[in-house]
């Protein structure tokens, strides 16, 4: 491997700020959803990618691409979510090694109930700090990391 | 409750693209970690932490609010690390309740020889698809949502 490429103080402040960053968001939502919806971030998110989607349903690799996670995690959540009575997974007509996840009527019910106190507190943590254009500008940045990824040079 | 102040399509874009990019950091520097140095990217920040503490040595509490872990989830990650040789857990001079973390000789070896790698990917997820003006930015805004957290009011 070539000499590292060490961050430099500036790049180093950013890293450590992002970091801190994911760690708020993580333990804050993770919080608020547990105490008033019973539910961790990551089952929010699931809920709310399935209701936002045609039939209520996804492919589960379609699922753990919107929010990279792995598919250990997402079928460790889903497992969870179907045993609550708020997913559930039929096979893929189109992929027969393939499932879908389905949002069931008492996932959306769970999902709809939850949904304000999450919004306040995705607001009052991420928003309500920033101006419209700093939280624009925000998403901007973002997408240009997510897209460097797309882009990437294989790992291996 | 007043009514829920709801996202905007911009807002809610800018939340999607945030949530995607703490999926990516962390799948990413837990795989890369994980498959190159056998731990995952909290041990590392605890490590790195302790790395630049005056006497490689830090309160739990300051330990956890660095990266705003919770409690529980540090001192889980401390128990590992302890496991390993890496961190010890000393009683603190000025609380008797409080423990500090001390990094060990073995703990500094072990970050020194995954710092190389994991810097590297790094780079290649977060800064290589950003100029550097568009890197600071990100960590001014970061830095903002913080110390709104910070002055933020109590949830009660």
């Amino acid at each position: 491997m070539a000499s590292p490429r060490w961050l430099d103080d500036d790049e180093q402040a950013t890293w450590r700020a992002l970091i801190a960053t994911i760690g708020l968001v993580e333990e804050s939502l993770d919080k608020q959803l547990q105490r008033d919806s019973e539910m961790p971030h990551a089952y929010y998110m699931i809920l709310a990618m399935l209701s936002e989607a045609d039939g209520r349903a996804l492919r589960m690799s379609e699922l753990a691409s919107i929010n990279n996670y792995s598919q250990s995690r997402l079928s460790h959540a889903v497992a969870r979510l179907e045993e609550r009575g708020w997913v559930r997974r039929d096979p893929c007509p189109t992929d027969k090694r393939g499932n879908i996840a389905v949002l069931t009527d008492a996932g959306l019910a769970a999902l709809v109930e939850s949904a304000p106190g999450h919004v306040e507190e995705v607001r009052r943590r991420i928003f309500d700090p920033l101006t419209s254009a700093e939280a624009h500008q925000l998403g901007v940045l973002c997408r240009k990391i997510l897209a460097g990824e797309a882009g990437a040079r294989p790992t291996v």
